[in-house]
């Protein structure tokens, strides 16, 4: 008998993991949400799929005052030569908005590590102008802002973050317009800020 | 000609990677160190390691007020099933010392969501009485507290850290005596708090 036809939910028999199922919850699980037969239902008996599309958080990132002098602090720490930081980009190519309206002064310098297969330690260094980062060092100090999940669809995913009860409190493009990301204050019920990002494709 | 006659430092000759260097740059990666051809070199030409072994980001934890109603609101973010949540343990078992000396007061709630291949999301809701999550919950409100890493040999991974000028706030066992963590405060260089996690082999 068949794991289909013993219970097996999936309709996608063409799929070379069909009736694996350890190697089927694997993948699904990798890329961030849940195969046929383990997601929830809806009252309608639709299945329910992550908010964003997928649960992975693919950064965690500290607003700092000082990037170059904490950079080199977690470079020593984690043993590796300290990342390049780099400006967050120009207003022309950024586009940031913070709370609906444009902010050409916002910007910040930041700087990446590696800490994971999927997980980028991610510092921000605010302008001193008002931004969504300059705002988190003027009420908490330093310390960690945001975790983040990549998504498709940027305005699609905003506005289902916004349905729940989340601000949208800044939106832009990268500093090189490969891509562009949104920060949502959720702290209300998440008790965190979240960023969303989408890369362009090539 | 080797890659090894060609500048390869590893002298890891038997090993079944040696010769090739992004089989041998992907496994160093995932377990949170780099090659021997990546490492810094301190003044004695020694390599240099990661503070705690590895760089890898294993945990990501918010303290909450009511670990209920948030991790139902990111159960629904994420698509998932609301985790059991559970308490952290019996002093009898979890020995916790806050600061140094003796905590059996100190307690909180927990729960977990896989966010990715090797992170966890953690909420954790203090008991209302003095440690780290509660002064953290008294200081800053509820938001995200510290990322974890796992080590060996936790005694000399803390040493370590406060050898740098971290504070080591509270010990204890996991509340199933199956392994244990310690909180560094970490926050005048790396701007955070750190969660050390070592499970005891089987």
């Amino acid at each position: 008998m068949s794991e289909q036809s013993s219970g097996c939910p999936c309709k996608n028999v063409e799929c070379e993991r069909h009736g694996k199922c350890e190697h089927c919850k694997t993948n699904h699980h990798s890329r961030g949400y849940l195969p046929a037969c383990e997601r929830l239902k809806d009252a309608d008996g639709n299945a329910i799929m992550p908010v964003l599309g997928n649960f992975l958080v693919t950064q965690v990132a500290i607003i700092v005052r000082d990037i170059e002098t904490t950079k080199n602090k977690f470079a020593a720490f984690f043993g590796v030569k300290p990342p390049v930081h780099f400006d967050g980009g120009e207003y022309s190519v950024t586009q940031t908005t913070y709370m609906g309206n444009p902010a050409p002064k916002a910007g910040c310098k930041l700087a990446f590590f590696n800490v994971g297969p999927n997980v980028q330690l991610e510092l921000i260094e605010p302008n001193g102008e008002q931004s969504t980062w300059q705002d988190f060092l003027d009420t908490h100090g330093e310390g960690i802002h945001h975790i983040a999940f990549g998504v498709n669809n940027m305005d699609e995913k905003v506005a289902a973050c916004e349905s729940l009860g989340m601000i949208c409190t800044q939106r832009g493009k990268y500093g090189d317009a490969s891509g562009e990301y949104a920060y949502l204050d959720a702290t209300a019920d998440l008790k965190c800020f979240i960023e969303l990002l989408e890369g362009y494709k090539k």
